[in-house]
């Protein structure tokens, strides 16, 4: 995961507005686009041409509006491979208002896949991978996004297929987890022919929200876990008011459904120095990283 | 006038989106608010409190995404003085997709002036400048800029006045160029007791077009001059087609008109290095410089 816009709502102290880039195996995916995400990624060379899903957490400006200029870019580059964007249904009419004369004309196409916050949805999966949108808690519909692996098949161990002469035919049973039985009886155990595979990792992505226990179960044991903390505890009165959050609520989410790491971000621009955020969030959950721009997080 | 960003349709190289600032005896105006526009106010340190109107030239994004962010800017700051936005009828619509719903309850007042392309208006007046659209010539209606200085009243010097008592009252009409006649019949010519007032400059604004000779009797004699130069002058038929101006266009504009200085800008991201753009134009007209983000032109 990598971090190209933390600031609130308003750009400050050289902070840009929201947005992000998972790469799951050299496959890119953007979470958000706030103002000025294009000249981010040239920044932290980014290569966008190899971005094929944004998804686009609510229709405040600072998540989207760096989108229309994203997307007429790609135009420019004579982009030919379709994006698809998923976001509230809105969005959609929002581009056509910018970019609706030249849609047609575009040598890509945009396919618009609308969420809604009502319901839990999949928004992708693949054999890889799957996106689940998060129900957050804020003042417009606003859906966070969970990125989860699939779990891979066993891996075989090589020299075990000549020695015990196992055919082809036989090896995906075994990846998926049979045992061998050779001709005389003896039964292989599958332990003995396959290595475990890479562990699947999930992502969770929780910005714009208030304190949201809701989605706990959903997002229960994820390895990474963006929470934004626009506020120091002590503000959580204006971070309720607003469907925001504090240091201290980021910290106890990710306590509480057991993240392994924290990220927080999308910082208030009151706050010119972010280390007393870190020191309130590491109180509650010593695994927590600022949302530093250009920074990557690996899982 | 201050550079915010230089970059053509595609940022590329650290170019940025277009706008600058006019700055007339401390005031500024906004021209052009390109995506990414509220960072470069903030890196370039430009107050944006004290940006009361802005000019939008035509509404390809690369002019005018930026607004976006800095309207909703300018509510987070809670800003309360009216702000004049000048623009294409459609601009105004295109911010209600936006901000519509929140527009009623912003702590300031957005005032919309449409422009027209179709005749010359002038868009703003008052005791010290004008400014005026000028006509251009790209593939949807375009219009640049054009602000002008007026002519000031003469400046009366101060020991005349105790010198030949002169009544308040008659200040004025000497300052409106009107000779004094003492008691005794004597005459002073004006020219004894005011000295002339600062020339009026004036700063013509003509991005994005293509050639364009109609316009050249209305910016007459500009102090300054910006023209686009898209490209340099082996892409004629490639800036024809797109309806932009070359390095040598630009060049020829600012010689025929007689322009003291000129200033190109909206660089293809072709073009990594602008020198070569720059030796071109020259050559035409010697007094050409670069609109490297953050320059500042004085008139």
């Amino acid at each position: 995961v990598k971090i190209l816009g933390s600031s609130g709502a308003l750009p400050a102290y050289n902070r840009h507005p929201t947005s992000l880039i998972v790469n799951q195996n050299e496959r890119l995916f953007m979470v958000d686009c706030g103002e000025g995400t294009q000249m981010r990624l040239a920044d932290f060379d980014v290569k966008k041409g190899k971005i094929n899903h944004i998804f686009i957490s609510h229709l405040h400006g600072d998540h989207y509006f760096g989108l229309l200029g994203l997307v007429m870019s790609y135009t420019l580059l004579n982009r030919t491979s379709t994006l698809h964007l998923y976001g509230p249904p809105q969005l959609d009419d929002m581009l056509n208002m910018h970019i609706g004369p030249w849609r047609n004309e575009m040598p890509y196409k945009l396919e618009f896949h609308p969420t809604q916050a009502l319901k839990v949805e999949t928004l992708f999966e693949d054999d890889q991978l799957t996106v689940e949108t998060i129900l957050l808690d804020h003042r417009i519909p606003t859906t966070g996004f969970l990125f989860k692996e699939k779990l891979l098949p066993r891996k075989m161990i090589k020299e075990k297929i000549d020695l015990y002469n196992i055919p082809f035919i036989e090896i995906p049973k075994i990846k998926a987890g049979a045992d061998y039985i050779l001709e005389n009886g003896e039964v292989i155990y599958n332990n003995e022919l396959t290595t475990s595979p890479k562990a699947p990792k999930s992502f969770a992505y929780c910005s714009d929200t208030a304190f949201n226990p809701p989605m706990f179960q959903q997002i229960r044991d994820a390895d990474l876990l963006y929470h934004e903390a626009t506020f120091t505890e002590d503000q959580e009165e204006a971070a309720q008011k607003k469907y925001h959050s504090t240091t201290k609520q980021a910290a106890l989410t990710a306590k509480e459904i057991n993240a392994q790491k924290l990220i927080i971000g999308h910082f208030s621009a009151k706050y010119k120095d972010l280390n007393p955020l870190l020191q309130e969030a590491i109180e509650y959950f010593p695994n927590t990283h600022l949302a530093v721009e250009g920074t990557e997080f690996h899982v």
